[in-house]
């Protein structure tokens, strides 16, 4: 493949938007004048933790299964995820009649297993530092003939995480903003890719980062050294939604075509970002969903008098593990 | 007064707005695809914790304020409130450049004592229960040639309140909604009665609650005797920012001519509809504004059905009693 376009380009993701219409949130694009005065810049929150499943993971999800045929509904999907993209899709194929299972590791949110469950999907576990998850998944596609549906290396999951990108354009114009700079929640790169093509083709001069966990930078070192890195998947980060050990083939040539550079945050910066949303915004995000606010929260001289687009990318988390960090944090800062 | 429409009319509204247009957010209205088919009903949530301020109580504030004079303005205004009106009032005043005092009972939330005075107002604590709160505003009127912002019982500020429920029509429209009810948090009443205007305006069939806590029914009782009811004020309960002893006389006339009725709410209530808009819709509810919420859920039965608005009408709450809340709740179910 030589080019990001070739693959995904603006008209898939019209397409996608289209589809899905009337069955995603068209999620608002939130500032805060206070935030922004204490930062020194514009802010605009993307705030998918109130789309439906709880993630942007449902757009990408029900983009690819409302284009099985009847006999590949039929048959079913199999997806494996820790726990994000198993609730979209487990949604879209409850919308759409499909049969789905779901691999997830053992230790995954409690939220995220109950509500697959709760969508009426199939939950088969492995073990997120041993088991291989991908031969895991293959063998039921191969026993069951049923369709995998990638978490993100899949022209049309990345066309539906595009949608994001869509919106913002759309929402940032009716502000009256014209972003300098976007930073997107990087696990595999899919929104990265998507939402990063949306934003390239109406602001030309933006600037593309993505943000993973430190430790789990795989796309960020992929894109600075120009090849793909895989990084020790035993490493341990808050944001269970951004331990992916490396990037998609097609997410890292998308994200590398479109200029992208890497950010990482340390837990203690997504903690504290998960406050200030808390306290700011008055929404739950999960650690993942908070990363690329953390990033802007650490960094937010560097980018100093900036109109800056954020993804707050989903708000599934156990109410146990919010509660520690929410109100742990309130109970240091006295 | 002989009739509401006298007072405050969709006109009245409609210039709030104006006003309004750069200053608030169009919060978002709200639904849930998997809540409303549990409920067997439409649930449209009017998200007013995404609002400046962290409620909606900045839109009377600001509509108010921004109408002073220039003398007015430099002579400052005093409010007294619980901490939303605190914090809307302080935080129009500091857009205005208004000195702005604040009279607040000493159990208010940690988070609104520290906004309000985070934006510059000046505040003076009262004891909610043996202290009068109005005789030492009307004090520190008097000591200071300032004007009083009173928190519901005055035309601008029902007016200002009442373009939730302007955005809420216009929201529901492009939602190809038609409600058949609205409920609504309600302590003086001053949202209700702005709401309810534009709402019946616009929808005449629609039938309209308000929602208030287990004690504090002042309004519901008042409108079913058609007299002034005054509650026993030093009854406790979870919603901090409900607790009115008595409606405003003008909130109650227009309430009246609204044809309004009353509905309750326990503590218990209102703590597991903090609990589901967690899950649910990732938004951080104060207990105040999750009062018409947890009366939806508590009576989901009778509304079977039907297509129902509620006002989220607030998030200001203490990270230590949300978690409380939030985090109780999920061990029990466990």
């Amino acid at each position: 493949m030589s080019s990001a376009n070739a693959a995904i380009g603006l008209a898939e993701i019209e397409e996608a938007a289209r589809r899905l219409a009337n069955h995603a949130v068209r999620t608002p694009l939130i500032e805060n004048a206070e935030l922004n005065a204490r930062l020194g810049l514009r802010l605009l929150v993307k705030a998918e933790c109130l789309q439906v499943s709880g993630s942007f993971k449902f757009r990408g999800a029900y983009n690819r299964l409302s284009q099985l045929t009847q006999d590949e509904r039929r048959r079913g999907v199999v997806a494996w995820s820790s726990g994000n993209h198993a609730q979209g899709v487990a949604y879209a194929a409850k919308l759409l009649g499909v049969p789905a299972l779901i691999v997830m590791p053992e230790d995954a949110p409690k939220t995220k297993v109950a509500k697959t469950r709760a969508y009426g999907a199939e939950v088969i576990f492995y073990d997120r530092y041993t088991d291989d998850r991908e031969a895991i998944g293959h063998r039921l596609v191969a026993e069951r003939g049923a369709t995998l549906v990638p978490s993100y290396d899949d022209p049309e999951i990345i066309a539906g995480q595009g949608t994001v990108g869509l919106e913002i354009v759309a929402q940032a114009r009716e502000m009256g903003a014209l972003p300098d700079a976007a930073l997107i929640c990087c696990g595999g790169g899919g929104l990265l890719a998507g939402t990063g093509t949306a934003l390239r083709a109406a602001f030309p001069g933006i600037a593309l980062h993505a943000v993973e966990p430190e430790g789990y930078d795989d796309t960020g070192l992929s894109l600075e050294r120009g090849e793909m890195v895989v990084v020790d998947k035993t490493r341990r980060t808050i944001c269970d939604a951004l331990m992916t050990p490396y990037p998609g083939r097609l997410t890292l040539t998308i994200n590398r075509a479109l200029g992208v550079s890497g950010l990482t945050v340390s837990d203690d910066e997504v903690r504290r970002a998960m406050r200030v949303i808390f306290e700011t915004f008055k929404l739950v995000a999960e650690p993942g969903g908070a990363a690329a606010v953390a990033a802007v929260l650490a960094d937010s001289g560097r980018l100093r008098g900036q109109t800056v687009v954020v993804t707050l990318s989903g708000g599934n988390v156990d109410a146990a593990l919010f509660c520690r960090i929410v109100h742990d944090q309130e109970a240091g800062q006295e």
